[in-house]
């Protein structure tokens, strides 16, 4: 398996697991809309961004064989609390509906732990639905503490 | 009162509010050291992240009287959801350990949503510490939803 940023190329595999809920998206069948390629070119572009993807490898990183079984987005947060390391923030976790359960998940999270750990962050945080128990079982079988209350508030235009 | 960036002149006084939690440090008394200087200076620099002072205002914006209420940082996320709006977070939230419980604390979120709203942000997020309950029915107040559980996990060097 290969663990990488996510190139333009691997956009419409992206978009694919983001859009999946239970079931294999068809990459070839999403449609990217130019929101995504702003947002998509926004990541590529922040040094405190990064779409991540893992894969089976198969032909080499970018191959044309090659599939993307998962990704996240991890984003470095400078602050002045933790004798100044960045926090990493995880969002965007996904598994390809038909590799569940095989300890993929597990193996992403632990790499993003593992390369947010190497850039020098002192702590990686994310939020998970409240109807998502089995999501918060595995995290806390990662290591995580649920030691934080999630709080969203959407903003009209 | 006066909503905005935090200058490096602001520094100390950002770092006393930080390292209050009962009772008021003298800005003067602050020591700041090198990570302090590096992690401010990136916070500054960076297009997405924003370390905001509300001030009484005194003496107009970075005058010598001015007095820092309190601050908050915003960091803005790219991401894939939401038609390709950015998220705001929400991270170091304080108010001034003598200026509490008179609506400070409000004005400051309302004016955090409303900057991220203005910005583009399709949703303003921030996580709470299990144990400050009072912290939870503030936000709850202004409408956020506590719909997520968050999770940390400290990373060692």
């Amino acid at each position: 398996m290969i663990f990488r940023e996510a190139t333009r190329q691997d956009l419409p595999a992206v978009l694919a697991l983001l859009a999946d809920e239970d079931s294999v998206v068809d990459p070839a069948r999403v449609v990217i809309g130019e929101a995504h390629e702003r947002a998509f070119a926004a990541i590529e572009a922040d040094p405190r961004n990064e779409m991540l993807a893992l894969t089976d490898g198969a032909g080499g990183a970018g191959g044309a064989g090659e599939v993307v079984l998962g990704c996240l987005q991890l984003t470095y947060i400078p602050g002045l609390g933790q004798n100044g390391q960045e926090r990493a923030l995880v969002e965007a976790v996904r598994i390809r509906a038909d590799r569940r359960g095989a300890g993929l998940g597990a193996e992403l999270m632990r790499l993003a732990a593992e390369r947010a750990r190497e850039r020098g962050c002192g702590l990686i945080q994310l939020t998970s639905n409240k109807r998502r128990t089995a999501a918060h079982r595995f995290y806390e079988r990662l290591g995580f503490a649920r030691s934080h209350e999630g709080f969203k508030l959407h903003l009209e235009p």
